[in-house]
């Protein structure tokens, strides 16, 4: 067991972190600990000025002209660009539209047609569950056979076979915050014949992220959690530009098109990446997540992952020493190399637990049937929330705080 | 020929109309005359301050409280009901989702997936381009027959036979304003077997619509035109009760999901018109739409349709005496029953032309090859907007005004 850590030395850890001045770049609000930033990212300090002028000017003033004007036709592939860098992908493989959900369609199918001589759609239990819900959709519509691997990096290898077209899987787990070794599996789903498909969501603008280094094929990511885009931010998508040229995604919308505004009757699909648009961006909501990626500005991700691993390594040491006796049990890898940038725990009285906590302004979430996670953007969590945290929990836990009926009461949790 | 009618007289029709306070509830450019509300419609008053609060207290102080407690995972089915009673349509039979060619794919794939005995999807040379792109890209992917009818509504009869298992359409033409009859070509639709899909893009917002009483199957369109929803704000989706149970889309991400919150491992589709849903919306753009649906609180659509009327009535009267001689025709059919909130006039020079209307602040769009465009958003244009376009056009036309350097070099059209 590790020594006792007070708050005190927490706060010394906060003075002599590198990244702390990031944190002013959000609003966090008072009295609040925001360890939800996996679920939606806080709310970058410079968004509401920004989407004030493209309300006010560019909608308001420059109306239709701003399209060309205020460079809103090219929102997308700037946006694209700039998660492209925090990916490890070129400014050329990535744009942005629609949700993930979406994008998971297109490049599902797309890339089952890519490989026309087989047929399995292969997948993991325990995958995010619209991942699921995409893939069980799109091999009714192909006709495909949707195989499930196990959690577990070994029986995702052992699924591969000649038959698989594509392998979709989450890089981060979104329960325990498991990290899926990306570069091996690629590699193997590669010497089976079969492309990858990454969802990138808990993982971009928190964890290192080399695509191009583990040659993947195809990713989706979010843009509204550690990439802090807003409520429903857009979502991304990557496509290795090798294979760009061949690949037919079906939602062959007007953006999508080689000549948009040619306004002619049959559709030819746009080279290179633009071919992943279909219809006309939200484009409040692509601004606002364009605007938000200014927080990365200048930011190292690897300092970012290694505050996020200090983080995380701080939460499990309290945890430890102070949450064992309450029955808590860590969900999340004890190996900080194969950890997100989460610590989730379980608890058979979870949910009251949460509520609890929630009710004293520490926002962490809570996962059917037992889980507590915390999320640990290390743009803006401190080692103080986290000794905060973990305090509060074991506080709850002395007083009995989670067994009142305002805590126990089940509301939809999102 | 009618009698000459003068600025003065344009002015007293303003004063006159029961409508005009409309205008206030919007922000209008000093210097502009906006007649491009059919391609963006302008901003609402209220709505950069409803944004701001959705930025500033939902996102930065609710954070991921404000799902329940600012009500967004209610916004997509309380928008849907707003856009609902604007096209006769019941609450529950409308929700807003994703863009406008995104719903076209789901709702297309899952009328030929209820039809499964027919293999043919009909639709109508002429269409909107993402219209036909959609309607291509779901042919290819189930195995359907794409068949396109000719332009005039005889054409779309013919063509239906008991091979279609659903009919396409736009509602009102982009390029001419057309409306097509569509009680009748639904009940033809109906009588040979087939389903009905109708864009309503150009007509929700200015042209009275009832679905019900047409027995309407499908509907989408888009929240950026009439509706004012914003740059690409999401679009809604419309399912007659009658077939919400059958109908399976095959974008079947969470949001679609009976218990979205369960978070189990297989797809079960919502009941009723939730199944159409897919990924998480984006929210900053779909509550700029559901807010800016506020402009519409107490307005009498018929009152508007007669008002759009009258605004096309004078425009093609002014026309008929002004622009006759520059070699202007008239596009937009003369029987105002059939014609949509716009008038398009044809001008081997239109490009130069509308540009250097644009030049004037006067803001139309010009549509390939030769095509001016003029919106009549009947919520904000005023009779004496229609007078100075007109004009305009003719003051541009005598003085040779379109006939310069920067107004014949072709930019982007949006």
């Amino acid at each position: 067991m590790a020594e006792p850590i007070g708050r005190r030395e927490c706060i010394a850890l906060d003075d002599a972190d590198g990244l702390r001045a990031l944190r002013d770049r959000f609003v966090i609000p008072d009295g609040v600990t925001y360890l939800d930033g996996n679920s939606l990212g806080a709310l970058p300090r410079h968004v509401p000025e920004r989407l004030k002028r493209v309300i006010e000017d560019e909608w308001g003033r420059g109306l239709i002209r701003s399209w060309n004007d205020a460079g809103w036709i090219g929102a997308a592939r700037r946006t694209g660009a700039r998660i492209a860098a925090l990916i490890g992908a070129d400014a050329d493989e990535v744009t942005v539209a629609d949700s993930t959900s979406v994008n998971l369609f297109k490049l599902l199918v797309a890339a089952m047609r890519a490989n026309p001589g087989r047929n399995v759609l292969l997948t993991q239990h325990g995958n995010f569950p619209t991942d699921l819900y995409v893939a069980q959709g799109v091999a009714e519509l192909v006709g495909a056979q949707l195989r499930h691997a196990g959690l577990d990096p070994a029986s995702v290898l052992d699924a591969l076979d000649d038959r698989v077209a594509v392998l979709a899987l989450t890089h981060v787990d979104f329960r325990s915050g498991r990290i899926l070794p990306m570069r091996e599996i690629t590699a193997a789903a590669h010497a089976a014949g079969a492309l990858t498909l990454w969802d990138l969501s808990h993982s971009a603008g928190a964890l290192h992220l080399d695509l191009g280094a583990a040659s993947a094929d195809l990713a989706v990511g979010c843009g509204y959690k550690y990439l802090n885009g807003g409520p429903g931010a857009p979502a991304y998508s990557f496509v290795a530009r090798r294979l760009q040229q061949a690949l037919r995604q079906p939602l062959t919308g007007w953006l999508g098109h080689a000549d948009p505004f040619a306004f002619c009757e049959g559709y030819a699909p746009a080279p290179g990446i633009d071919r992943m648009q279909c219809g006309t961006p939200p484009m409040l909501s692509l601004l606002a997540l364009e605007s938000a990626l200014d927080v990365f500005d200048g930011v190292d991700i690897a300092a970012l992952r290694a505050k996020s691993v200090a983080l995380s390594e701080l939460f499990i040491r309290l945890a430890d020493t102070t949450l064992e006796a309450h029955g808590f049990e860590l969900l999340s890898p004890r190996d900080a190399p194969i950890r997100g940038s989460q610590v989730s725990l379980t608890h058979p009285q979870g949910y009251a637990i949460m509520q609890a906590l929630i009710g004293r302004g520490i926002i962490g979430d809570f996962r059917a049937p037992d889980i507590l996670r915390f999320g640990l953007a290390p743009l803006y969590v401190r080692f103080v929330d986290v000794f905060d945290t973990v305090e509060a929990i074991g506080s709850i836990m002395r007083g009995g705080e989670w067994n009142r009926p305002q805590h126990l009461s089940r509301k939809p949790v999102t």
